[in-house]
């Protein structure tokens, strides 16, 4: 069937546990490439241009923008963060299936600009469990775990304008479900135009 | 999360295999119930009442359209074939996946009276194959087999209206794909609006 990777867009309530998930997913299989976001942030103590970030100046970020070579970006207090387009491009089209870890508004503009994208979102099975596990990882002062709730309450309000709804209960279940549903999507009838028209064709040359 | 069961119809070229997959499916998992169409063709030897069809008088059937108790129904020369509604819908509130096996007329039809059913066609990997397939079972006269090709000529036109195209190239593969694929939309997000409320309420309730 097609060969084209998908665009997949994974986000999740911040405790949800994304992360580890993309690592794991990563870690296992080969299909996958995670895309590097661009950012005019300085770069933290170990991280490293190309893995972590793509480092930009200001000055260099507002080209990217102006010659349209960001899918979607976005700006936070004073930065901003945005997703390269060519590194998206070339690894679908190397037929790897490339995951963005993005929030919900910028899910929303890259499902504009590349209706086929894949929109998942990871949910715990509740909300008193996601506290919990906020809670024990005990890094975090109370206003700051009170702040990422209040995050997750308005993340709730674009649930479901995802795709689907994966829930981390455990974590190698959910990353082989996340995978499973990776690779259905790619038996989903519109990533297959092409072998439909080439079937009609061999029917007709009947 | 939610859990009343999925509307499946699966279709196919004959000669793809579905009868196959369908019983293997079944039998290897107890998540799924086949939907038993109403009929008002005789009986042939060894179809019993319930199992191979719902055995129906002209009369009585021509009831069932007017009490809108069959979900979709067509005629065929010059016998009604239907899938009556009581059925399916006793098998899905038990939590059942129900299949029926119905071609894309009937597809569309319960479609549009239940938006949720997913639809499934099962391919061969090429028409060469299915050729081939249809060849080799050595019981049909290349009259038969040329009029099963042209009504795939038909069928391939409403390719594009299914949710997923799967190919059937080996059997158990095959099988397994289409039981992961079910698997996976259970975790679509229009399946899931219920447990898309509580979470809501649940973070509003901070």
């Amino acid at each position: 069937m097609d060969k084209k990777g998908i665009l997949i867009v994974v986000s999740g309530f911040s405790g949800a546990g994304k992360g580890t998930i993309l690592r794991e997913l990563l870690e296992k299989y080969d299909n996958y490439a995670l895309s590097v976001s661009a950012t005019t942030r300085k770069p933290r103590p170990g991280e490293e241009e190309g893995k972590a970030y793509f480092f930009k100046s200001n000055d260099e970020f507002e080209k990217m923008i102006a010659k349209d070579e960001l899918i979607e970006y976005a700006k936070y207090v004073d930065h901003y963060y945005g997703t390269p387009r060519a590194y998206v491009e070339e690894k679908l089209k190397e037929g790897k299936d490339v995951i963005l870890e993005i929030e919900i508004q910028g899910a929303i503009k890259v499902k504009e600009k590349f209706p086929d994208t894949l929109l998942l979102f990871i949910t715990p099975p509740t909300i008193a469990e996601l506290k919990r596990r906020l809670i024990s990882r005990g890094t975090e002062s109370m206003e700051v775990i009170e702040g990422r709730l209040l995050r997750a309450r308005e993340e709730a309000k674009g649930m479901d304008r995802y795709d689907y709804l994966i829930m981390n209960d455990e974590l190698d279940t959910c990353v082989e479900e996340v995978h499973r549903i990776i690779e259905g999507e790619r038996r989903r009838s519109f990533r297959n135009l092409e072998f439909i028209e080439n079937m009609k064709r061999e029917l007709k040359g009947e």
